[in-house]
């Protein structure tokens, strides 16, 4: 795909080239992530931060990596803010706020919305959740992680071995990252689930139908033998029925210290697409596993802003000219080195 | 009027030579508004963005205006994040905030608010609505439009023939327009609206203690023939003491393709203030005309940062610097050139 | 203390020295806060403005102090819009969100929390409120003020005599401002409150303790004779059990100009942390006040901006730099000189 002035709707879009081309440019930027140095590249460039569904996290880390490029963010963070709220069509709305800016990120809570939405904007705009359906840049900050905590213990993607664990048939997150990786070689897949909760069949099939190796688990400790990378899932309460469908699977498949010393071989590396439920009875990582140095939470969402400054820089065609605009950053930052990747 | 640390309250404030000097500048901000050029003159400005009632468009549209100048902006959005809930003054909240920033972008509810506020601030502040009011940067953005797509045609305003269309009652918007168009020449002005939504006294006298030529209208077809402007505008259903009597009136007026091309001449040019209610019961404008090339209403969107980039240029006194901090945008833009103004 | 990358979470952390050297960086910045000059010391850092309660003045206020050193701010205003809402734990929350930004303010309903957050943040954080606890740049705010008033009068702050005036018994402000004060020689405290809203014994423990001169009052007239300074304070109506009980102090302590002119000194300078509350039935600083010279209310906000410059500068340590990155306002700005000090 050409990403200068693409909307970036779906995983769907990418073939391996772009995910690669993608991730060198997010190293390059690593950088102007980390904090060692800043670029101005976007001065000037304002980004539309449309938020219709509450989300902090993807909202401030879009927002932060458009500032560490040196651009403007506006926000909108409500849809009774909205003049949807008068009837405005997504399409008008669309043809009205792409005057404004010149990328726009949004989330909205109906499938299919950002798409629509997209297809009437006059500027690239970026699917930051819509609904149950996507949300590429989580998957591509996932995969990126994949990629980093790998490559730390001197290997590469293909060949890769990992276990997804919880609830399969609702989590976005891991639908969107097990089709990102079906994009690689001789993937070997552990899908670890409550019976009721396991992956769609459209899921399975584009890892079968690219070759991968598929194992299907409802038994936690089987699940999680012999992986590099151990994904813990989220129950998405907020897709049952009800919520006392969701407390029948909560904290089924909680992962803590002593399990994962029991059944992982030393180096597997924690992933979870965060937040994480901390409430005594729905954790699904145990604080137990906060000084593990493979908890990779908190780098993966670290990596949410390297990853999509890249989308940024692709989308609006200024890789080339990052570093003409770079200097030493001048406050004081905590250390974030690779030394402190396993604080 | 001297523009320079004013404060923007009503459009009662402009006399035709202010509006002819007004636009000029925004002639001059055309290719910054447009992403052919950036410029910084508002680096370590600070906009307050008041928002004391929702109103996406409004608030993003003056937050862009000011990032393009280069301006930094701080957003208020809701009164319940206000110390007006725990009983402060407008006076106070007023003293306050105005120690904070450079200007104030203020939307109230209340009439009358913002002029009280504005009267205890320390900087200048722009109404951007309170109540059915007042909301000059709108009626200054719709002239804008009419001069610029009447000059595409070859023409200037003096002379100019106009409909104006729907709840002529309580149309804030048009209302203002019209009080502008009065301060031309020779304007001929259509008021075409439903038997109860007639425009209100005080505003057809202000056209026709101009001399401006003037016909009332009950009839849709009658009323838009041999215009140069069809401004079509919203029921403002929360101005009825009910939603059954606002339901009495909407979709009454609908302009759809069949009848403008029954009716106008073939430039008529389209013009609404925004968002249009595109529920199936209650279209002004159908989307059949999204195709119509004299269909203005995105332009029209578009034309409000121009605006209130040249409000906030004038009234902080940076016109002639502009230039100055003036450099090529480096980053990827949808072309927006002339060829596109019929997008 | 050293400032640089330290958390700045209660008034307990600073001694006389502290206090000297942060204010001491303020003057310094003080061409900057009033529009003289502007610098961009900062461009490129960002702020993440965590408001969890809603507060409009002081967000802004620490927004604007920050975008008036270059740097970019990044804000949160709604707990509902947080993954707090979905079981995540401060921890976790602090451990992603100071991946995205340089410096972290944080506004939280629950005492205790902000130092909870810190303690697993890896940038500074300043408390801007943990409910009835702790809210330091508002103390450090109003002790700056109370050093510009009296040194504008020709003294220093050893010595002083001070009346706080109201409910002494919630009024957080006033407990910081006293425990700051202690840190000076041979100040004279007046404390003035209904009976039942005395201060709380720890607050007068810290006072006298370090040797200062206290006097409990029960009558208005009486408490403010002969002070420097008037500190009138809100009746903190959240934090009683029933607005029922609060209306039983409400306006009990009405300060106006007459009783101002009975009581007081020509020169005694009045004080309130705002929002004071201007209903007819709960003024505790009457608005026929506003003309009166001595009136500090305002001018102690505008301290606000410069006071929270100051902490940002010593804590990302850039005070050195700041001069580097000066250059002059080149728009229009109001005169707030000095001459306007009396505003």
């Amino acid at each position: 795909m050409d990403f200068v002035g693409s909307h970036i709707l779906s995983v769907d879009q990418f073939a391996r080239g772009d995910i690669d081309r993608l991730f060198a440019v997010a190293d390059a930027l690593e950088p102007f992530a980390r904090r060692d140095r800043i670029t101005r590249v976007l001065q000037g460039a304002i980004l539309s931060n449309m938020f219709f569904e509450p989300s902090t996290r993807t909202r401030v880390s879009f927002g932060c990596a458009f500032n560490r490029l040196g651009g403007d963010v506006r926000e909108t963070t409500e849809v009774k803010a909205s003049a949807l709220a008068k009837g405005e069509s997504l399409h008008d709305t669309a043809r009205v706020l792409s005057g404004y800016s010149d990328v726009i990120v949004m989330r909205h809570p109906q499938e299919g919305s950002v798409a629509e939405f997209a297809s009437a904007s006059r500027v690239p705009v970026i699917n930051a959740g819509d609904g149950a359906n996507e949300h590429p840049s989580q998957a591509l900050l996932d995969l990126y992680t994949v990629r980093q905590e790998i490559r730390a213990q001197g290997r590469g993607m293909d060949g890769l071995r990992i276990a997804v664990v919880g609830d399969l048939k609702f989590g976005r997150a891991v639908h969107s990252l097990l089709k990102l990786l079906a994009l690689f070689e001789r993937i070997s897949v552990n899908l670890v689930s409550p019976p009721g909760l396991e992956a769609p069949p459209d899921v399975v099939s584009v890892l079968a139908d690219a070759g991968h190796d598929i194992g299907v688990h409802h038994d936690l400790g089987e699940g999680i033998h012999h992986v590099d990378i151990l994904y813990v899932t989220r129950t998405q309460e907020e897709r049952f029925a009800s919520p006392e469908e969701a407390d029948r699977y909560r904290g089924l498949f909680r992962v803590n210290e002593a399990i994962y010393t029991e059944h992982c071989e030393p180096n597997t590396v924690i992933m979870h697409p965060l937040p994480r439920d901390s409430r005594a009875q729905a954790q699904e990582l145990d604080e137990d596993l906060n000084a593990n140095p493979n908890l990779a939470i908190f780098r993966q969402t670290d990596n949410g802003v390297v990853v999509r400054m890249a989308l940024f820089a692709m989308v609006l065609d200024v890789v080339d000219q990052v570093q003409d605009h770079a200097r030493p950053v001048t406050w004081y930052t905590a250390k974030r080195t690779p030394a402190a990747r396993h604080l």
